[in-house]
């Protein structure tokens, strides 16, 4: 059977991801992402109304024009979890193939929140629900799986293509994580099976962002210990303390939530995408976050929110706020500019549950955020956070587990792949032969 | 009451610290440490034999002459605790001083070993053992207190000296540590007495290793989380794993002994520092490390330990080694330039549970021995480790909780001071008022 | 005579600088500048019509309420360059004193500009040229003098005051070129000089934004040999070619305007500030660009000269423009963005020839324009340039030649002046002795 | 005719260049290099009696028995400069090959010195000369042409194989430069025919030392420049000046001795190698360092050198030494560890006309070395240099020269090829299909 991989977004930058894998006449899409950065250096641009082929051009959506050249029908549409760099796209991509998405509940919930949000196309694909552990026919000889894996967002899968050829496994994105605060630990057993039983692993497709990093991304639970220090060492402090951190980040949100509690504070998730988000989980069941844990997403909420904090004492609450990366728009900022009724004073906290993205733009848009939180007094707690992605002895890990035929990194640029290659390569792999060091656009033959 | 203190050593680098406080006609003298790099760069020098003199002018031990501008009498030398830029001069300096060394019991012990390593002075002042929370007379009016603090040494104290005038709180080394694996946490609470009570902070001499640095330093619990995870992760690995820390660390080696035997494997200390100071930790009770926990120092000793861990099977050992910066003559390098009888192999695992000192020198020997290490095949695992100073934050809680009328920032050079000179200045301090920003060899009279 | 110096600004940060020396009871101010940083981060402020309590509580210009604390009379006000963290302020504070502005003729050309802007105050201060070299009595016993220095902006002096204690040397901004391009040498026979005769130097206060570099700045002839290398390797590219500098940066103009000419295009100002500096220059004398050098800051009158550009053929013209920081409105900027008549087209080079300034919110503005100047294919040739600051051997030179008693760090925070401080030790100063480190709104008394 | 390329060594880290170009039966090899690091990570190895075999394991040379792969005879081994990573392996690889070595004249010089000083093996390989401009045929239908290039040696050239499939440009190592102060400039003119000549060119091999940095690499006219204006501002200084600087660096020792003379000093070069190279230099007519220029390599020579200097005064003399990396034997290292005559003293001067090559092991050798030298007082003006290898815009002018078919890149690894990837994709090329991605060990079929 031929295996053909076309790597069509998401192999130049982080952002915009997008892969096919044909199997025979046979094709499944993973992933289909948005890089919004593309969009945000124009201004006063909003990509909602826009055509396809305006975005593509920018650079913001994938080029999926290459699929013509894969001599095969789209079978589903798989996004392997829900950030915007992978789901980003479907609601202006996805109406174009005649395929069901397939996703876990969350990261179907997320898709659905996309699609009713757009305003260009229509989009009627099929929504189809899986578990990680299930499996689903593709054409006759071709089966999809898919293995649960840890990352800073829950409901994230690695696929799996068991063909006749041996399997494809799509690695996008994880971190391996034996204590991941919510769900299942990753599932490092159904991958060794992987690589042992029938034919092997044939490629494996693997998540690059930190590729250059030695050592081992820590556990969720290890940011989860870092986070209850900071705050048991706030416990005595009677002024304002405030959280930002990733809105689709749950587990951070779950912890931020019940340390809040247990310092004698009431939890408040304030910004639109914090509801969002955190109200998503709650419909899965995810979470339950109880009754009384108020999430407020509009505007005129959100300043009732505020002046209620005002009014019954800063000292009784954590707002759980968005602006971890010094949005201009998102709440921290707001706060920070004194465009809200939160009245921030000196010594006051604020925890940055997030990193630093390290883009210059948003590193200048994160420093100004903090300059104004400082010129209010407060005091900043950066960086209390841990990656989600694999770091090198992670990347060494799944080499050793799944022992492919074929590696294709992905997930980065050519500078951020290189850590990777040399790694492949101290391994036995070699560029050009098995190791497919590739770009947006390309067409990779597996099987002739 | 005139209250004086003289900067002695450690207030342009880090290294050989000794501050003298004098108030009234007693002098207390805190730290006499040394700073091995200035001893390092000449080639193939012995400290134990070379007088004090020489010593001093290659800036390696504090140049204490300047004590004979204190019109008083030195009643006690007080060490903070027992790394050696805090200790590692007493062998030196204080046989001059008819005065007793006041310590912690782990403290003390280490001071009697760095006397008895001594060849070139008699060392023979009163050695008095006092505990956190303790204090002590000297002279009619002042009283010496010890308050218990976190640091990555265990048996770390902040000594306090009551005056007349007001308390004088000697705050090097620390963290705010309320979890510490190790001991009691951080003793806050008399902190918060200590400015409030009386007259209140007279004087506060900082920390400022890490004054440059956002946030808050992370509790030895957070280090542990991570280690635990590093450990587990390596769980299924059925080959050689190697592991190097501070050999001082007691808190750290004790979690990597009981990791160690989480996943099946015998812990085992192997180099000479680890068995002086593990040794030391079990003699006064911190530590009861059971019986068949195996330390080797010598030479011999610790060959037969590889040749019994081959024999046995590297799968079933934990070795914890001497050579976390990557010092030519340790353990862990010359197990990567083969010398040792432990035969590292392809995918073997090297946990550096220890940070890198930050000069170009150690940098050049620590990337050599993890390139070697790699020649032969080992994944690398460093940074798994927390600093053992105080951030920004904790400097921000400090000054809130004692109020000190004036601050002298020590255990850095101007550069090192400069993060903590801003944060002071922004809490009203001035400097030449205040805020003594000074070097060594100065006299600071706080109360004429 | 009593002598005292007030360091009122520009010694926490880089920006608004001010510093006063009373000499028994005449007073000379040095600098009145502007901190822009601090407006910009506030949205939508234009400086020209706000109240100076309210630009002084922003901390954008220097906080003379001290000045009430000495007690002499402000003899004149000496801006020592032109730029803005020197004069910006001078609109805002100098009406308040009865005192001349005494300038060299270039800065006074601009220190007019400023004062015709202002649109709150009245300033009618006698405006006083005085040429590097002269001097000027100030009250009976002192004497003000310039000494022709070198800095990245012609017309630069350093004040020196002599008194009968000796001269106070006031030595910002200058770098040691032996070779200026325009103007003469810095004059450092002169102020060897000044380091011999009488009392020799009292008082020193230093540049020290670049005392964290080792070497030597070098000279602006370096910077023009760069330059010329750049350009002459473009001499066969037949499409569109942009330079931005320092609009105030006249010498590095000049040599555009000339190596233009050699590559056979014409050189072309286009900017309101390009206009501004470069017709100040041609006023006073310091350059005589030819009366074909187009000059154009009106929105108009540039749009003219980009139609006339493109119309006569785009490799015929050197556009040299503003925005060399990526400032959002300067027009490097707007071409970036497409909204200058101007088109880039692949292969289109862009020289910058200016450092970054190292503030993230800057950096991140720099990034974007260059994006989007790749993005329409141009090619950047960035960093062409030299700082104006002298860096740590120029210090230990200025230091070798004056031999002052007293040293006042200035033009930076604590960590620029770190560097200094240690030099300074090095060579014998001593912190708290006659090594001031101070910060804004303190008096240093330097003879009681 | 099928045209092969065999990336043997070089195309996964800097050092142990080796090339081989197949064109029908005719093979020629390009550069046999050494990498130096790989032998000094071992104590105590002497490389001058060892076996090819023993340094291909180490990672040392070339692993050339690939060449066995490739059908066909060596016609020419071409060493394009005198560097030891692209001539340090002819020793002990070319006596294997039944090929003349053909190289520029200077090149050829220093290959001469390379064969005499090797234990190991006999070379008895025709020795050729050929000068910038000339051309050789290989085989019938194939030439060989040396294009005359600029790098920190004299005596570079790119060669080009003319095939009837188009030329084969192996673009190792240089930088653009119009005004290289010894010989002549690039010649960018024979490179423009070349591009649009017959076939043009089939595939170009370039160095990306420097491909990650921005920008254009400065002429050595520059350097030159800055070197003139360190060396004026000491012209008063009457104390100790030393000089270093890469020993093959012809035109920056012309510049130095120069200079020397202008600020009335004799210069003198000292260290074995400062002997060799200008002894090399001089032997072929390159440079004519008038007889009164002392050039001392022995230890005794050198020994005297000094102590003649000590005698006539230090004032009176610009040594030119080596060490310029610090590495521990050389002599500038030996006179900061005060093992030579000459006395330095406070306040001397000495100049490091080099970058610091970025590898911790070195950085850790450069700073000792520079401590030990400030430790006596000395005064240290560092990175008076350019660089030899062009950066992005010096590539973007050799592909729009060029316009290759084919392109792969060298003389990096995998992190240090992404530059060049980026800017190659950016003007049309794919990975995978005329970009090739390669690493050591690999045949590229270019036509088949």
């Amino acid at each position: 059977m031929e295996i053909e991989i076309a790597t069509i977004g998401g192999y130049e930058e982080v952002g915009r991801q997008m892969t096919a894998v044909r199997a025979g006449d046979d094709i499944v899409v993973f992933d289909m992402g948005l890089n919004l950065s593309k969009v945000l250096i124009h201004d006063n641009i909003e990509t909602e109304g826009m055509h396809s082929l305006d975005l593509i051009d920018m650079g913001a959506i994938p080029d999926d024009r290459i699929m013509n050249d894969l001599e095969g029908d789209v079978q589903a549409i798989v996004p392997t979890h829900g950030h915007l760099d992978h789901i980003g796209a479907i609601s202006k991509l996805a109406h174009r193939y005649d395929a069901p998405i397939v996703a876990s509940p969350f990261t179907l919930e997320l898709v659905k929140g996309q699609i009713e949000g757009e305003q260009k196309f229509g989009v009627d694909n099929d929504l189809v629900e899986m578990e990680a552990g299930e499996t689903m026919d593709i054409g006759d000889d071709v089966e999809l799986e898919f293995v649960n894996v840890t990352h800073s967002v829950i409901g994230a899968i690695n696929p799996v293509l068991h063909t006749p050829e041996g399997a494809v496994v799509y690695g996008l994105d994880k971190r391996m994580d034996h204590d991941p605060v919510i769900g299942d630990p990753i599932d490092m057993e159904r991958f060794r099976e992987i690589g042992r039983e029938g034919e092997g692993v044939l490629c494996y497709v693997e998540d690059c962002t930190n590729a250059n990093r030695k050592g081992r991304t820590p556990s969720e639970s290890v940011a989860r210990s870092e986070l209850k220090d900071v705050m048991q060492s706030m416990e005595d402090y009677d002024g304002g303390i405030v959280a930002t951190t990733f809105a689709s980040h749950i587990a951070r949100v779950k912890s931020l939530v019940e340390f809040a509690r247990d310092i004698g504070r009431e939890p408040i998730l304030l910004g639109r995408s914090m509801e969002q988000y955190s109200g998503a989980a709650e419909r899965i069941g995810a979470v339950s976050f109880t009754n009384d844990l108020g999430m407020f997403g509009h505007r005129k909420s959100v300043d009732r929110a505020f002046e209620r904090i005002m009014n019954e004492g800063k000292e009784n609450f954590l707002p759980i706020v968005t602006g971890h990366q010094g949005e201009p728009r998102a709440m921290l900022t707001r706060m920070g500019r004194g465009e809200t009724a939160y009245d921030l004073e000196e010594g006051d906290k604020v925890i940055f549950s997030a990193g630093i993205i390290p883009e210059p733009t948003n590193e200048g848009q994160r420093y100004q955020s903090e300059q104004l939180l400082r010129m209010q007094g407060a005091r900043i707690y950066d960086d209390v956070h841990v990656s989600g992605h694999l770091r090198q002895e992670g990347h060494y890990q799944m080499l050793d587990t799944l022992q492919p035929d074929h590696l294709i990194p992905a997930h980065q640029n050519m500078e951020g792949f290189s850590g990777y290659v040399s790694l492949a390569e101290s391994q036995g792999y070699e560029v050009g032969h098995d190791l497919h060091v590739t770009s947006n656009g390309n067409t990779i033959q597996i099987v002739e």
